[in-house]
């Protein structure tokens, strides 16, 4: 640490990336009486074990994404229920105490039982239904979960994934609301839908630039496991996580749509940083080494792929000090800090100490962009229009929250139903692809 | 630079990963007489393209394979033929002066045609065949390519991919030849057979710990290509190579084989060094927040998968100034160099000098065993044996090969052929997961 490095209490946080457990009674205010009876549901099965379902399309499941605060002898990652997880995954009230208990300002919040992208109600068979429940969805994110504390609460939208000017639309709709984010495929080609190469999606690219709203690519966002064999432990494909990042980040660094959209912001979510100065390193070298005849050509004076990396791409962290050892390989104004509650990978309830010795050795005014400004500006959010920034800081919000009791004492132990359905899980796509 | 960083000059290099495309005659004087006409062998196709054929199975192509000296504008992906490539890429003699041009002492030559874990080879009808082929094959390796001058080749042999016994005898047979490195699939389940979790290679795994071989993964030898949708461009699926190897890595990190060989060896071979103290941070993470669950546990006093990787695996790079900014993150006892000749990734000729400046800031010692050391410990190769270490640096090698003209001349410019060629072996993966 140097000597003038913020101590934790003294940090202000900003999480571009943590999910909500999304509560059973969500859509029941945001969905048109006529609809009512297609709305997505949560179902209770005969182990008791509650799922949300919407038709016949099962949903993702409760369990090792709500493990905030329980002991690893408790991580279950089997469908879980309600009951078996601290409220702050589903209570926006209890949400805010848990963030003001880990020192956290404010956060952005994926989707988790409707895919990290939105997709599951995409892939309804009846469409009009489907944006009826999406338009659903983003009402009750922006217009009561983010809405009942503007300082805490970045909101970030879905779209419908079959049709890119119906995705537009409803950017268009989402920032008149004030959202500046939207949640989008990691790899639209592996959810069966065209990819970012194919010009099907320059509507809704061309709607975010206009909107400035910022396109996140969440890690496992395209469906697909990172599995290497039917037969492979269970640590290999959590292991592997981040290299579906890799994927979109090389989609990304080759896309011609930079030369159509050259003020588009994409957002790598989860996607951790300490890999990133290496496959810029590859992609500059297979630029220099390869344009005699791939032909690939950069817009706007660049000339590298990393060169679209520093103007284009934002990347956050959860705990990566590997990264942090070689950041100023990145382009710092885009770099941020990210929690993942209440999922496996958070550092809640513990993130303003080890941020404060992970980041100690940088200079104070980089540490408030990693850990706030630059959400900020990427996000046009201003918490401190609300609260003070005094008020801000992790020793103020923890000081808010004191009866907070941080350890999840509900819940249940994991059993061999748990690794059963983890397999089952990651090794989808290797089974499809047998078929 | 310090004060006391070897010159390029004063380098002495000895690469893990160098590659032949393999002579048309290879197989005259190995192959008994009984089995001649079915050894696999070169064609010419009615456009002049030459192509290796075992039986009906097409062998990899000719092209971008060999493309060393030639400046971009000439990189042609298609099938080729030998006279649009330097002599260097498929006679020894050639080979070895081409070497000395690079400043190069030694190398360690995977195949090329068969595939990098000679996979064609074990993929024939009659098993019996293969394996004639197979020995066949080392038998030209060990015998003619390397013992033509061994002082400049490290032997590394190929073996049968669907018996683990039958690959445990071809090991000891080359072990009395004296060879101490196999190559081995980078993910064996990927090419239809076991995959290292299955306890199938155990015998495999024994005749290597018994005999101190090292089993050499080489990226792309799964016949995966890492191709993210069927549209992307070419440079992204080149820019993910290295993530083949990060899959093997996962997979080799969390297998139970160590439980039961405490002294093998894995090398990943061309798999670059930048991304590995990021996946090792990865992978302690996912043990330390998942054990609860998956009960993973590490023998022999280990107690992380990074414990695995400093002892079990050893690592390799061509031009990779992030890793080495990161290096100390690695066990410096198996960090190695590679040139890659004649693939398109290679620094070749221009090694000495690029390694000068990326390695200057280390100790000497430190630079002499990733450049030559290591690979002579672990490969159990003297080449000081047959020549005298001051006879043996970059210099000395390049005064011995004045006359040699680094610049390719033979070739043609690629056209649209290679791209469509590309695109079919990028996107083989994507396709046959549509069926």
């Amino acid at each position: 640490m140097t000597d003038n490095s913020p101590t934790a209490d003294e940090l202000i946080l900003i999480s571009v990336d943590d999910h909500i457990c999304e509560p059973a009674d969500m859509f029941l205010s945001h969905v048109p009486e006529a609809y009512r009876d297609r709305a997505p549901r949560v179902e209770t099965d005969a182990d008791g074990y509650q799922q949300w379902w919407y038709g016949g399309a099962k949903g993702r499941n409760l369990g090792l994404n709500a493990v905030a605060g329980k002991p690893p002898e408790m991580f279950n990652v089997n469908p879980s229920t309600y009951d078996e997880m601290r409220p702050g995954c589903f209570d926006v009230h209890e949400r805010v105490r848990d963030m003001s208990a880990g020192g956290q300002l404010a956060g952005l919040n994926f989707p988790n039982w409707p895919g990290f992208a939105g997709q599951v109600l995409s892939e309804g068979p009846d469409r009009g239904v489907n944006l009826v429940m999406i338009q659903a969805y983003n009402d009750w994110h922006v217009d009561e979960w983010c809405a009942a504390y503007p300082e805490r609460f970045i909101p970030c939208g879905l779209v419908p994934l079959w049709d890119a000017d119906l995705a537009a639309a409803e950017v268009r709709r989402l920032a008149a609301k004030g959202a500046r984010a939207i949640t989008f495929s990691e790899n639209p080609a592996a959810l069966g839908v065209p990819s970012i190469h194919s010009g099907f999606w320059d509507p809704l690219f061309g709607a975010c630039s206009d909107e400035g709203v910022v396109l996140c690519c969440h890690i496992g966002s395209s469906s697909k496991g990172m599995q290497t064999s039917i037969d492979a432990p269970e640590s290999v494909p959590m292991t592997l996580s981040p290299v579906s990042t890799m994927y979109t980040l090389a989609d990304l660094l080759w896309s011609d749509l930079w030369h159509r959209f050259p003020n588009l912001k994409f957002s790598l979510s989860e996607g951790d940083i300490g890999w990133i100065p290496y496959l810029l390193q590859r992609a500059d070298h297979v630029q220099r080494r390869h344009h005699g005849w791939t032909e690939h050509s950069f817009p706007n004076g660049m000339d590298k792929p990393s060169d679209v990396f520093r103007r284009h791409i934002l990347c956050c962290f959860i705990d990566d000090p590997v990264g942090v050892s070689i950041i100023n390989e990145l382009n710092l104004d885009n770099v941020m800090w990210e929690s993942d509650f209440p999922h496996s990978d958070s550092s809640w309830p513990d993130a303003p100490e080890s941020l404060a010795t992970m980041l100690g050795g940088l200079d104070r005014n980089l540490i408030d962009r990693i850990t706030h400004r630059n959400a900020m500006q990427h996000f046009d959010f201003d918490p401190f229009a609300i609260r003070a920034a005094e008020q801000c800081t992790a020793g103020a919000l923890r000081a808010e929250a004191v009866d907070v009791d941080t350890v999840t004492h509900v819940g249940r132990a994991p059993d061999e139903t748990d690794r059963a359905f983890f397999h089952e899980l990651s090794t989808r796509a290797l089974r499809g692809a047998k078929k």
